[in-house]
């Protein structure tokens, strides 16, 4: 049965934990849940091709809305018809908004000031002065022509007080119903999902208005927004969002990380730990962490981890990675991040496999 | 018939150039010259693993005996057995003496001096002393495992006065004298070839003097020593070499460099040109020369070059690589790594096709 674009079904569920096995359809194939997206910033993943990416065994990635945007620009993704045949990619391709690194400059460099209806700033490579509304976050999406967007949001830190957490949940509210507004209204959005941002930092009562709000509205599946600081409000929120709909655990990630929101039902992960880790020589291996750098690995014939598959553990001694690493060799990256992702992927493959009733 | 390992022979000709299409039984496999061997430095080529070269279609790469030697150091290579299990290699490895660089260091940097029976230098990293020897270059270059290896010269600059010139000769004869008589009585000299290299700057008369007194000694091969800076000293010097012996030009090759020198004549070519040159996004293509951070590649959809069978060529857009390019990312490094050496390869298997008398 030809399911339509955005069904998110679960198939099967743990009987220990809330953790559950799912199906999102996308224009490009069903991802299974829980899925993990590796943060392709640039339309590039650091050190990989698509190809590679294909090897690995990935089943989607995240671009970066706001760098792409910058560079190359939209101009050039326009050319190529769209960032899939800009970069090669069939797969799914996850857009995140923008919004996190525009507010980033707007409280990190104080490169920017939020209104009522958009954010102005100055992107940190040119200097030029943008504009970005919720509309322009979904037009921009739409020509880069992703599969799965995400509404502009207004976060704040998990330590705002009570009216700046009041004033970010209304932004995001009013934003996401332009945001649905601008994205069903548009042609182009017939064969893509769009996704909200529950707001609220660390309230509970206010992650519950935030969400009651946006349901409102009505999504297929919402994004944790901001830093997870305590574990019992990530779960509260896992909890506010119906069994139906997807949720997705934005920027958190490391191993332990993920078992533990997938034990709370979170169904589809982002993040840069397992990539940026990789590059700074910290690799993970069925036997937990290994820093590479570590002179203890200088001699050490066998390979980074005996139980995976991928091109570095399949080919290379620890010594010869720590080598790489210590002469700040590029191969020496490439291959920890391919290690990584690979590691990620098999992670992910186990957990789906353990949810089974 | 199985030949003996060191044997080359030349098996057609070029009927309007010197040029002539040979083959060299290694305990490796044959190379079939005209050959090129990129320069893995630290026993890793910028960028890519030994499935990449294996891909790439190359016949033999070049490691450097002084880098090696530093980092990782002997030791690490001797629990592997060896430089192709280190790096996971299983074609031919040819390794230079150390000589060059260590020259570089007395000269350029002042970190050392030439006695009459070596060198003392301090090298580039940790400031230690060493004393190279022509009987240490060449246990080291056993130790490596490497299969062809390389006597220890004494260069000089082409613009050397004849008192510099001829101690270069002499120092270069002595040295491997003793180099030969090192190798031949090391039992782990029995499945590998030593090559000398012909010292004499731009004159003739004693490029012809440098000759004579190696061949006296008796090697395989001999490398042209020296930047070659005059055409005719070039030419005159392969004419020394008998028929029979490969000709190894040392450290030259643009693409006209190596097409001249085949005319010439040369058979063996080392060169960091393709690789350092796509890592700095200049790309040979089969129209020519290609500035990949030009502006006019930044909405060019087209392959970088459309003959081309590589990765990048096959895969992505020259806008996507200008795109990799401008944000720095390593892939596209990679990728026109990948490029130039495939090039390169295809290059040398054209001119091969071409001699055929």
């Amino acid at each position: 049965m030809e399911m339509p674009i955005g069904t998110f079904e679960v198939v099967a569920k743990d009987n220990k934990t809330k953790a559950r096995r799912g199906r999102l359809y996308t224009r490009r194939g069903i991802i299974e849940t829980p899925a993990f997206a590796p943060d392709a910033t640039y339309a590039v993943l650091k050190h990989l091709s698509t190809h590679d990416l294909e090897k690995i065994g990935l089943q989607m990635i995240l671009t970066n809305t706001y760098h792409v945007n910058i560079r190359p620009g939209l101009e050039v993704i326009k050319e190529h018809n769209g960032i899939h045949n800009f970069l090669k990619y069939d797969k799914p391709i996850l857009t995140d908004s923008g919004g996190w690194q525009v507010f980033s400059l707007v409280y990190e460099s104080k490169m920017g000031k939020v209104l009522d209806n958009g954010v102005k700033f100055r992107d940190h490579i040119s200097g030029d002065e943008h504009f970005l509304t919720p509309q322009k976050a979904i037009d921009i999406q739409l020509t880069l022509d992703s599969d799965i967007l995400m509404v502009l949001d207004y976060p704040v830190s998990p330590n705002a007080n009570k009216k700046d957490n009041l004033y970010s949940i209304s932004r995001t509210t009013a934003w996401a119903k332009i945001s649905k507004d601008t994205f069903v209204k548009d042609e182009r959005s017939r064969d893509k999902i769009l996704y909200g941002i529950i707001q609220g930092a660390n309230d509970k009562d206010l992650r519950k208005k935030s969400f009651e709000e946006l349901e409102q509205i009505g999504f297929g599946g919402y994004g944790f927004g901001g830093v997870p600081l305590y574990d019992d409000v990530v779960e509260y929120t896992a909890d506010l969002i119906p069994d139906s709909k997807l949720r997705y655990m934005m920027g958190s990630g490391t191993p332990d990380d993920i078992k533990k929101y997938v034990a709370m039902g979170y169904d589809l992960f982002d993040c840069v730990v397992p990539t940026r880790n990789a590059r700074h020589g910290l690799l993970y291996t069925s036997e937990g962490e290994m820093r590479i750098t570590n002179a203890k690995f200088k001699f050490d014939k066998k390979p980074v981890d005996e139980k995976c598959d991928c091109e570095l553990c399949t080919t290379y001694s620890r010594s010869y990675l720590h080598h790489l690493f210590k002469i700040k060799e590029p191969l020496g990256r490439r291959l920890a991040t391919i290690h990584n992702l690979r590691f990620y992927v098999k992670m992910m493959e186990e957990m789906r496999k353990l949810i089974n009733h």
